[in-house]
């Protein structure tokens, strides 16, 4: 597999704690969510009233998680303006593919809402930084998240040279056709700068094709 | 979200110890993977030396699910004839729609090679007893699976109501043109047995529209 042995990779291991997830037993799947990513959320400046204020929230964590070593994408799920759950890209810290930022957010979000279900009404939106790439995308699907908010877009990235894989060129009118709305360009800019970032400072490179830098 | 709740059908739930999951902290998501499936795996018999045999253990995987009230999808991770890891869909038990049995072999491989990282040649593949929906083709896309076997293709899940979402057309030529190589129609047969037998007997139906069968 593509990730094998990924745990030794010293700047980002060293911000999880594996010792709960080497407890478990072998017929578990454990992904830890760094302590910091909770910690930026509840001490983050600013109102979630807004789409533009919620997504201040998931770029701030994209960009906390590239200054870790991780890669350079936050994602948040959101009931209206109440904060349900964020997320970073974790492929690197878990050693598993699909821990993109989106997916964590949404794992955890649907975790809590098993463990506290919410009875106020609202949308649940999920807030990216990027564009989904065509996992998150085919996982959005199923989610229940009923409005999707992004801030760079697949060109952004793919200008860069991450990969967003083979999704439908009609996404956006394939995720409103089942009744997820969709807004792009939220904070685009900022967005973006992170992304950069991640390249200046010469981001992990992995996947099946070292000549691709793989959507982390 | 779609899936709150979910944790009290109690046809399903009983299969799984949730104790280790209440333990864990709030920053963990844990999938746990009830240890019937690790049984079937070790006591099946049958040689995993041909793809006609790997495929009858995802399709086996597949009827115990659905005979435990859980969705009617096997797979299995294999590393040439070697079994690295087996899932079945847990979205029902685990509250988590990404939970597809793609998904949660995959997760589980990648787990069990950081653990013990394997030395041998041979190719990964994932062995699937239906074709993928949105979600696992783009997971697929990331995970390091050199080769795809499917049994029931997409058009026997959505005869009989399941949604397999918007992959693109020509996901088999996607999946070719990144190097994953894809055989259809393996124990095709048995695969789309299982997928009756769920609907005969009435297997859950959940989503956001209660008109249509999700993939579970």
């Amino acid at each position: 597999m593509a990730v094998q042995g990924v745990r030794d990779v010293p700047e980002t291991s060293a911000a999880v704690d594996f010792s709960a997830v080497d407890a478990m037993p072998a017929n578990t799947v454990v992904l830890v969510v760094p302590s910091w990513v909770d910690e930026v959320a509840a001490t983050f400046e600013g109102s979630f009233e807004r789409e533009d204020g919620r997504m201040a929230l998931a770029v701030a964590l994209s960009r906390h998680n590239v200054e870790r070593g991780g890669g350079p994408f936050g994602a948040a799920v959101f009931l209206g303006s109440e904060l349900v759950a964020a997320g970073v890209n974790l492929v690197l810290d878990s050693g598993l593919t699909i821990a993109h930022a989106e997916i964590v957010a949404m794992m955890r979000a649907q975790r809590a809402l098993i463990e506290s279900p919410r009875t106020r009404a609202g949308a649940y939106s999920l807030v990216a930084s990027t564009e989904p790439c065509c996992q998150c995308f085919g996982a959005l699907v199923w989610s229940g998240i009923q409005r999707l908010v992004c801030g760079a877009n697949t060109g952004d990235a793919e200008a860069i040279g991450f990969d967003e894989g083979p999704k439908p060129e009609a996404w956006v009118r394939s995720l409103e056709a089942r009744g997820i709305t969709v807004t792009q360009g939220v904070r685009r800019e900022e967005a973006c700068a992170v992304l950069g970032e991640y390249v200046r400072r010469g981001g992990v490179i992995y996947g099946r094709e070292a000549t691709t830098r793989s959507r982390t």
